[in-house]
């Protein structure tokens, strides 16, 4: 991979430079609130031992720690019974200096995910996947959305690409990733088609697409002729081998039919993380009464 | 229209006939649901005077007649205040009596239809509008979910069709049909492309469709070059013209190229009201730990 290159190409997406814009305007609003008093604060739940995830705990305490945001840190052993995990919840959504709390995903298969973002109080639950903030984003009423799609969203703005109109496919109809973005589209009036692993001829569907968006997790799932001339690639998967991350789509030969590409990493993951910073300092002024 | 024929034809959803299977099934429920001593009812809100919603209303008042609900009917002047829509909601939300609470849509345009709904008890919510009923069906917990989507899903059980990979096409984005049939699809593992007054070549996009779901409210906007040779055609379109009510879909020059066709009027309406019907046994069998 030649990092340097990448990111000096105008097609690449430059997830890190979009992200330390978003935490700088964070950072500086956070300063702000602690002037009145309001000391920002993170939660995060990890169950299990799952490498990425702990990693993925340890990059959002480091945002935090960039930001001014408090953070702590909540690790259960995998075998943890969902019921003490949503007692642990209930508990910091009683706590008045704990603003946002975030459930790392995946959560162990003992465990079902809703329940678990079922129990979060909705105005705290900074990354989106309470089913109200689910239903008010699928209304219009975007509030707390999901991290990774807000982010793709903002990479979009960022480029000015004026998405009303355009023929999007999403890959992958997860609802961390695939359904939410689907609906934020749509909500920006863009042609969203959503195509998962039981769409017939994949290939045929996302070289309609002159925005793509891939999140499945499979290792280089999107190849070169899946791919229109000119499109806009978000490549939202991660697979680790051997300790490195692969994305799901062929970076390098879809570089050359793209218009613009996110590439893995360096992407939507730190897109992912400066949303959430910034949705933890907006829970904390919700919850302080200075919105 | 030659409505006897129509109805005779095989390609021809009955909506009429299934609704008809479903209230009958409501009514054997409510009757068991009398005997112990539960009195199911909906309170239906009616502001202004738009007489195609003055007969919805009242058509929603005979299903639950039909079946044995009880039923009251809230009706205020088109300039009624916003605030006191909200506080009748919130006085039906605390009476135990009352089951199932439905707002006819559309409401006036000094009104916003999200804070009305937002404002019904989740569990009393049979038209299935909440945020957090929206928000259940996204993350796929489907409960109470919109009556005329809802509608659509038992037409296509009750014709046996597999939506699994199949290339479903919605044309219309509102909260109220585009956007939950669409993710109501997807949860079932349809590809579905949502479309709408911002689509580009719309024509082409509705000639991919195996399922064509339209719902804009754009009189005969779908002609029969627009349909892909043994389509399944759903028209929830509804244009009322000199008191007849016609779809978005050109039933007769359609019906020669689709497999199955749902007709307006007789298709969806009466499927979305005894969809209702049966929310309301619902809520009242909820509320009455009788689930």
């Amino acid at each position: 991979m030649q990092r340097l290159e990448e990111v000096t190409d105008p097609r690449v997406i430059d997830g890190r430079k979009i992200a330390d814009r978003i935490e700088a305007e964070v950072k500086a609003e956070v300063e702000r609130v602690k002037r009145k008093g309001v000391e920002p604060k993170l939660a995060t739940i990890l169950v299990g031992e799952h490498p990425p995830s702990k990693l993925y705990v340890k990059l959002k305490h480091w945002a935090c720690r960039r930001v001014g945001i408090a953070s702590e840190d909540h690790k259960y052993p995998r075998e943890t019974p969902q019921d003490e995990i949503i007692n642990l919840i209930h508990t910091l959504n009683e706590r008045s200096d704990v603003n946002g709390i975030l459930v790392q995903l995946p959560m162990p298969d003992h465990v079902d995910e809703r329940d678990v973002m079922s129990a979060i109080a909705p105005e705290k639950d900074v990354d989106g996947f309470h089913p109200l903030n689910m239903g008010r984003m699928l209304i219009g009423r975007e509030g707390f959305v999901p991290c990774t799609p807000e982010g793709i969203i903002r990479a979009l703005e960022e480029y000015k690409v004026d998405v009303t109109g355009k023929n999007v496919v999403v890959v992958g109809h997860s609802n961390v990733v695939g359904k939410p973005i689907s609906i934020m589209l749509i909500n920006r009036n863009a042609t969203v088609k959503t195509c998962h692993v039981y769409t017939k001829n994949l290939e045929e569907q996302t070289r309609e697409a002159e925005i793509l968006i891939v999140a499945t997790g499979v290792k280089g799932l999107i190849k070169k002729e899946m791919v229109r001339e000119g499109a806009i690639v978000f490549d939202v998967g991660i697979t680790w081998i051997d300790g490195t991350v692969h994305g799901d789509v062929e970076f390098e030969e879809v570089l050359e039919k793209a218009s613009l590409i996110s590439p893995v990493p360096g992407g939507v993951g730190p897109l992912t993380i400066a949303v959430l910073m910034e949705h933890t300092l907006r829970a904390a002024k919700l919850q302080h009464n200075l919105l």
